[in-house]
């Protein structure tokens, strides 16, 4: 492929037919593409995810609250396979109109609440739970300020650079230049800032770190896009440690391999409907 | 510029010699690059920012606030000039680290609070006022779904396809192609979301309709990246009906012109600092 003079038409059309794997899942069009109800399970959280970083963001803090003891935080994990399309039926759309995991349906109150994108979960839950999320003053201001940073960095990082460098079929020059340039720079926002703090909204672990280690802990650990060697994760030191600190927590290890169907077979977990379902995959690990 | 055949390094060097505008801000480096403090003016909030669609939500919700009254949410906006590299001075990344407009300094209290990222401010300001936000229920819930859903959005808009068509020197298909479809899809889920509801989060006018109109209500009107027939965004009527309504709230026709250094002179306000100053810059209109 060539891009040399190419010329947008007047009106875009539709010609995709391959460059990648996803190809035939992209549509212009968003909805539901076929009838199916989605299942619930016996707790009032229901959760259908899949373990990416975006899915790992939730189970994390579900983990966490349930290791303070909360009770309520109980939840039914539902696989929603995005290869398979089941993010387009008409039940999650009912809940996402986006068609983008991870999806939420708190039926804990008097009327279900459907609660999408992966952020708006984690502030629902800390809000509703009152952990993570301080309730007032400077600390929530900078808790949110890392959180929006990491929704609005985040699509640099994986529509960017994971989907030129590491999904695309054919490598571009351009692309991959421009979205490694932006991942270096957010990796280096992150490592100015970890050394300044413990967590990165201050000194307290917080939402923005179960929002931000999925994406930029799992790039630094070299476990995102093979991309370690190439972005020389190994300089950004700060990042090093906090992201070793936070997988070191037992509620991280449970979990991020919630809702996952690829890596070893002892963080692989399809679905989460008791706490014992986490315990018997991790009792494989090594 | 041909990718036949590209094979990215083992390690990614910086070998950027332009391919668009920015070429020489952009950087793999954060912090600052030279010392200078931020003016600051009479009022308790203090914004440095500058007239792009993530500036404008921010002055939109000010001049939503000052028109119910609040004398409180009074604000001096400076310009943040990103082609004078004004985001890299020392004041400025002392209160946004990440180097972007808009930051917030809010000087009402006994500490200054350092606010940062669009939506952040969105929320800080309207918690702090108790407007555009719902304080509980499933209302707040939604608002912040459909927040998030602009933050993580809006970057394939922007950094996606407003690049690649509008700003990149060589136009590129198949990053065009990609980040064109992604636009058209998120303009058909807002499209379906205003078929039922008369703003973006339910009923009620929200920050959620102030993160978004900038974004996609210009998109929508015509007036981003000239891309009107290219995207054919005339179809999405729902859009349109919601974006005409936005665009005619007088605080969004004050708000929107602030810190914004292009377009008609009647939409031009290179600073704010007293109400008049919007005046007397909209008295020039036709």
């Amino acid at each position: 492929m060539s891009d040399q003079g190419y010329v947008p038409p007047k009106v875009w059309v539709n010609n995709s037919e391959g460059g990648n794997k996803w190809a035939n899942i992209n549509s212009p069009e968003s909805g539901a593409r076929f009838e199916r109800d989605l299942p619930v399970g016996e707790h009032p959280l229901q959760l259908y995810s899949l373990g990416t970083p975006n899915g790992q963001k939730v189970t994390i803090l579900l983990e966490e609250l349930l290791a303070l003891g909360i009770k309520e935080a109980e939840y039914d994990a539902f696989l929603i396979n995005i290869g398979d399309s089941d993010q387009f039926s008409s039940g999650f759309v009912g809940v996402n109109p986006n068609s983008k995991i991870p999806a939420l349906v708190d039926r804990s109150g008097e009327q279900a609440v459907n609660v999408f994108e992966s952020a708006s979960i984690l502030v629902h839950l800390a809000e509703r739970f009152g952990h993570f999320l301080p309730a007032s003053g400077p600390e929530r201001t900078q808790t949110f300020n890392w959180l929006f940073w990491a929704q609005g960095s985040a699509p640099f990082l994986g529509g960017g650079f994971g989907h030129f460098y590491a999904y695309a079929d054919e490598k571009q020059e351009y692309p991959i230049n421009r979205f490694a340039m932006e991942a270096k720079r957010q990796l280096d926002v992150l490592d100015k800032q970890l050394a300044k703090h413990t967590y990165v909204a201050g000194e307290e672990y917080s939402i923005a770190d179960m929002a931000i280690w999925p994406w930029y802990g799992n790039l630094a650990l070299g476990k995102l896009y093979d991309a370690a060697e190439f972005l020389q994760v190994d300089s950004y030191q700060n990042v090093q440690r906090w992201a070793k600190q936070i997988a070191a927590r037992p509620a991280v290890q449970r979990g991020r391999i919630v809702n996952r169907t690829f890596g070893e077979v002892w963080e692989q977990l399809a679905e989460r409907h008791h706490s014992e379902d986490i315990d018997k995959v991790l009792a494989l690990a090594p």
